[in-house]
Formats: structure tokens, sequence, C-alpha cells
């Protein structure tokens, strides 16, 4: 049976990943909701601050991938609030009265951001020791990973209130890239390539060291989101959203044992930057 | 030396009983920040979601007391964003712009208040095996509580982040009743008297073990507010704010360890109702 799957968001960078490696698939008939249209793809063209607007993308979904907002550390008080909060209370609302029972939300690692404050530049090194999981107290690094945290929350009370939606799933994905950019060394938007920082200087190394850990691969991202979407038995659950990189700190053993997550791809991978960069 | 210590929310329940047991303590000067005056007390009128009427009122403060906001599980989304994330955010803005260097954040045990819904009534009896602590899994019941969660997060971020407040408590208050009904058989607005159930029946026996749990008498509130104020190791910690109930389910023994928290009441004290009720 074919699964209905709105995605909110769609057009970003994991939104785009899921739609490369998942939209093909014939268990799932997606809708893409976004701020824009794109050319190649029918939009649902809604802001998820206008509760109004988005609503009817609700209708006979069986289940909602929530990835719109503002997506990084940077946001205002103001643009977190509208988009992030307000956003995601529309987005629960809309699915509720609209009976969607799963609920796939694209947390962030920011949500527990303050531990690579605190132990960088050491915490990017092989062997540095630290694990974060699904039970460390949460440490926001931003208005932003402040606002997934409250969202995360507020996802866990309406399956446990009013069990609409019936499962519920927090992605704190870690850092998915561009297609073309889709490697630990990055892209200019996030700071790695030689427009910022001269390679081979210690600030390049850095970064690069940063990426190998944090990075989760487009296909590693869509296949966890796959597992969510043919899980049965989590009601709530929070995962970390990350390749199985020898320099990650975010457990991803929870993921594979309630998920079956199964990541292919690993930072160490790229020794050295991918051809022609 | 004198604390020059801003009380917001001043005249709610909890609020009156810092006013009644520490107002009169030499190392307290006290500023009522409240959205209406009271004939009694000099009053700084404000409305928390209102950044620039409220920000005179941190000048020259050596703490906040932020007990403003919507008080109940009730709230609507709207009452709750204004009051409690907005307000949140206002005030913390507000201390760190002025530079008042602690933070005690009335907070609420709804933030965990799923375990409550689970477990209960079984829950209120004595023998009940339940500690619900500050690593416990937040599960709020409500918008409510799934704000005073967020609250707490924003306060970690501004103490982590800026350094501003430097030292933020966050009191997961249980219940605190008004003067005349200092006791576990509890008060009209919260539903343990005759008006409402009839004494003796089922009912009326379940809302008295409950409260005979979560109780927080008005001294052993202001006791541990006092703690706080006198502390000087705290960066951010969690503590409940109950009395020493034989039927409680939250923990004290951390606030007894960090803040020296010493609650000289239990809500077994009382086997029947108070004289004359």
């Amino acid at each position: 049976m074919t699964m209905n799957v709105l995605l909110t968001g769609a057009f970003g960078r994991v939104g785009t990943a899921i739609i490369d490696h998942l939209a093909d698939r014939d268990e799932y008939n997606f809708t893409y909701l976004n701020r824009s249209d794109r050319e190649e793809y029918e939009t649902f063209v809604a802001d998820v601050s206008n509760y109004e607007e988005m609503r009817p993308a609700f209708d006979d979904q069986d289940a909602v991938i929530h990835l719109a907002g503002y997506p990084e550390t940077d946001g205002s008080w103001k643009q977190i609030l509208e988009n992030n909060i307000v956003g995601m209370y529309n987005t629960l609302e809309a699915a509720k009265d609209a009976g969607v029972p799963k609920f796939v939300f694209g947390s962030t690692n920011h949500v527990v951001g303050m531990y690579e404050v605190e132990f960088a530049p050491e915490l990017y090194e092989l062997d540095f020791d630290l694990t974060v999981d699904e039970d460390s107290p949460r440490r926001p690094d931003s208005y932003y990973g402040s606002s997934k945290s409250f969202d995360e929350d507020l996802g866990r009370y309406y399956v446990e209130n009013y069990q609409s939606p019936e499962q519920f799933y927090a992605l704190r994905i870690c850092s998915v890239r561009h297609e073309e950019y889709d490697h630990p060394y990055g892209d200019a938007e996030h700071g790695v390539d030689e427009g910022e920082w001269e390679r081979d200087s210690p600030e390049y190394e850095e970064k690069v060291a940063r990426m190998k850990g944090m990075w989760q691969s487009r296909r590693d991202l869509a296949h966890q989101v796959d597992c969510c979407l043919q899980d049965d038995d989590v009601e709530f659950d929070v995962f970390y959203g990350v390749s199985d990189n020898d320099r990650r700190w975010f457990d991803i053993e929870h993921a594979r044992e309630v998920l079956g997550y199964d990541p292919q791809d690993n930072g160490e991978e790229w020794d050295a930057p991918p051809e022609g960069r």
C-alpha cells in the first residue's frame, strides 16, 4: 500500500536528500510543501507560520516529515519565534486536525550544541572520548537550538496527551550537505572551502575534522527517514542523525537498536578534497 | 550587604509566600513587579510581554525571581506564547541588559507532569515507588508545562552562552497554597473543599492524597528561594519545589545536597481537615 507523505520545507538540504533517495520509491507518494515553488516539482506553496494556509496540505496524509523552519543557529529571536515555535505548533495542530498518525521531525544537534562549544577543538580529534546520547541533558547553543528542544517537548505532549500524532520521531540532524558537496570537505555556505580559509591552514584542518565528525551523508539521512516511515513501534523517541563517522560524538547505537538505522558512510573515507577542488 | 531582589509576578500564591517570609529580612531589598498594583505594596506595574515597560525595573538588581506568567495548565496556546515564552525571553533579555547576575525561575512540576497522568491515582498512595528527579526525561502535560521546559532551556542558553545571568535556578514548584489554606486540604481554587466534592467521597480522598504528595508549604518554598539567593556555586541547575512529604514522587535529595534545602513540613502532618472546615 502506498503511504502518503507530506514533506514540509521540501527544498532545503535535508528535504532534497529525501526527495533524491525516496521519491521514486513505490511505497511513497510525496507532497511537497514549501514557502516558494520550484520549476521541477509540483509544490503546495504555504508558510508554516500561517495555519490556514498550510492546513489543507495535511488531508489524507499518512505521515508528515516536518523540516520547514529557520534552519541555522544565526536566527534572530523573531525569526525563530515565528518559524520554529509558532510554526511547530501550527504543524502539530494541522497534523492532529487532519489525523496524520506519523510525525518525523527535523530537529538538530544544536539542542545539545553546548557540548561542542565546551570541548572544541579537541572534540574533533579521532581519540576524543565523549558520547552525547538521547539521555544527555539538553544544552542548546542558540535560539534555534532552544526552539528545537521546545518542539521535541511539544511533539511529546501531543503524542502523550492527544495520541495524535500516534508516533513522533525527533531526528537531531548533524550536517547534511548539498548534493554537489556531499562529503566532509563541505561547501561555501558552511565555510570549508578555499574562499574562506586557505587550504592546509589550521582553521581549514579544524573545520574539516569537525565535518568528518558531523557529516550525515544524504543517503544515510534518507535511509534514517525511511526507517522512521517504516517503523511501527515508536511512540516518541529521539535519535541523532549522523553517519557512522569515526570522529562522531553523537550516539547512533540507539538508532541502530530501535530503528534499524544502518549508515553506510564514514567521514574518514574522505582523506583528501574531492577531485577538482 | 543588602541584596536588591526583583520579584516578578509578586502577588500570586508563590510571590506572596516569598514576601511573607523574606521581605522583612535585612539581607534583602525587594522590588515588586506585577501587572496590577496592590494597595498595601509599592508596585512596579508592568507586563512581562512588554519589554520596554519592564526593562527599567531591572536596573541595580542583584537577583531576579521570575514568577510572572500564565500560572496554570489550562492556558491556551496564545496565553502561553505571550506570557510564558515571549515573557521569558523578555525577562532574560532585561536581566542580561541590566547585568543582573542571579536568576531564580519559577518553573513547574508540569514540565514532567505526564508521569502523574500515567501513574495516577496509585501514585498518590504512600507505598508507590516512583521518583522523578532532575535527570528524568521531560514529559510536559500541557502548553504550560512545555513552555516552562523551554524557559529552562533558554535560561541555560543565556548562562552558558552569554554568562549573563551568571547563575540560574529552575525550581519545579509543585503546589503552593494561599496563606489561609496552607495545608494539603487545599482551597476552592484547587478543588479540595466541600463545595466541589463531598467530604469522605472517593474523589475527595484521592484529591487530598494527591495534595499530601504535592504540597510545598509556604515557609518551605520561601526557604528554598532563600537558599538560591544565598548560594554562590550553581551555574545552572534544576530542583523540585516540594515539602518533605511521605507521599511525594519528586526528588528533593538533589536540592538538599546542592542548595542545603531543609524542608520543615510533611503533608502527612495533616490527618484531618483543619478546624472549622
